[in-house]
C-alpha cells in the first residue's frame, strides 16, 4: 500500500457472497462506498450535515475491473484516494486488496448536487484536495 | 393455494443467493415486502401517497419459519393475507411456496405511524379488512 | 427502444432505495444481471446447467453512467444487448429507461471461466451472436 | 450491557438505509448474522472449515421485534448470546442497541445439518454451551 493512502478493512460475511461462493459483483460497490464515507469523515466532512444544508453527493460514473474474487471469511482492504477534483465533482481511485493480491480496481466519479438535483459547485474546502 | 389468496410470483436470481447455494435468509424479507406492497396496490392503497400525507407503515414484528430452501432459478409464489387489523396495526400472514412445497411461513406486523414516529390510527378503509 | 432489443421490466420496491429516496447505485447491478440472465434464457442458455458442466460466467469489467435516478414505485425497463463476442468473453451493452428517460447506461464484460477460475473458450453457440 | 455478553459494533452506512431514512428491516438480519459469526469465531468455531467437513448451519426460525429505528451514521452494538442448545440446534438471543436505546430484540434458531440437508447432531463442543 502506498504511503498515506486512505483505507478501511472489511471482512467478507455470508451475506456478501453469492451461489458462486465469492463476493457478489454488486456488493463491492457497498465496500467502495464505505471507504469513501470514512475518507470524508477522516477529513471532517459529514455528508449527513451537508445533506441537511442541501448539498448532496451522487455517484455519476463507475468503472470497475474485477481481477480476482474475494471469498467468505476473507479480510480485505478497501482504499479511497482522489485522482482529480473539478468544479462540482470528485474523481476517486479505489481498490480492494487481500494481502498482496489486487482484487478490484475502480474509478468512481461523485458529483455534488443541490436539492433541485442539479450539479452545483463543491463546498470550498474540497478544492484544496486536488 | 386457497381461493382468493393474494400472491405474486418471484424468480430467484443470483443476487438472492449466498455461498450456501440457496436464498439468503434476509432476502426473503424483500420477497415478503414486495407481496405486501402489491397487496396494498391491489386494494388501491398507494403507500407513496400516504407517506406524503404523513401516514407511514413500519414493520414492528416478524416471525418467520424457514422450512425448505429456495434455489437459484426457482420460481416461487409469495402470498400476503390479513390475519387481524387493530386500531393502528395490520397483522399479515404470508408464505413462500414452490409448487406444492411450503418453503417459508411468516407473520408480519405492520404499524401505522405519523411523521412523529408515534403509532396512529389506520386510515378508515383499512378496518373493513379485518 | 430499438426494434428487437431484448429487455425486461422491473418495479422499484422499497428495498431497492436508500435514504436519498432513490435506487442505491449498487442495486442497479442486480437489475442489469437479471436482464442478462433473462437474455441468456431467451436463447436457451441455462447458466445453472453450464455451471454443473464446469462452465461459469463472471463479470470482469463494468462501466456505468448514472444519468437520472429511479424512484420508489417506478417501473423501469432494463435492456441487454451484445456489442461484441471474443474467444472467451461477451461484451454487453445495457441500459435502464423509464418511459423516454434514459436513467443508466452500462457496458458489462462477462468472461467464461472453467472450474480452475481460468478463462476458457465460450461454448460454440455463443460465437454466432457476434 | 450485561457482563460478558458477546457483541460487535456496526456502523450504519448508506446502503443499509431505505427511502424511509432508516435501516431497512431485512438488513438487520445481516447485522445479526455477523454477530453470530464473530461469536462462533470467538469460540474458535470456523464455519468455513465445518462446511468442508459436511457440517452446515442454517437458520430455521427468527422472531424479531423492531422497537426503534437505526439511522444513517449511527454506531450500533449487536449482541449474540445463547439461550438454549438442543441435540441439533442453537437458540440465540440477540439485540441491537445504540447507547442506552434498545432498537431490536431477536431470537434466532440455527440448526445443524449435513450435506443431505437433514438435521444432525451438533459437534460435541457445542453442548457445553448450554
Amino acid at each position: 500500500m502506498e504511503e498515506g493512502k486512505f483505507s478501511i478493512r472489511k471482512k467478507v460475511y455470508y451475506h456478501d457472497t453469492d451461489a458462486g461462493g465469492v463476493v457478489y459483483y454488486g456488493r463491492y460497490l457497498e465496500f467502495l462506498e464505505d471507504a469513501r464515507t470514512e475518507f470524508f469523515l477522516s477529513r471532517n466532512i459529514q455528508m449527513k450535515i451537508l445533506a441537511k444544508e442541501g448539498t448532496l453527493f451522487v455517484v455519476a460514473h463507475i468503472d470497475v475491473d474485477y481481477r480476482k474474487p474475494a471469498l467468505y471469511g476473507d479480510e480485505v482492504v478497501v482504499s479511497a484516494g482522489i485522482e482529480k477534483v473539478t468544479a462540482s465533482s470528485i474523481h476517486f481511485r479505489q481498490d480492494v486488496t487481500r494481502g498482496d493480491d489486487l482484487l478490484i480496481e475502480a474509478r468512481i466519479v461523485v458529483v455534488c448536487i443541490g436539492s433541485n438535483f442539479r450539479p452545483k459547485r463543491l463546498p470550498d474546502g474540497f478544492h484544496s484536495w486536488a
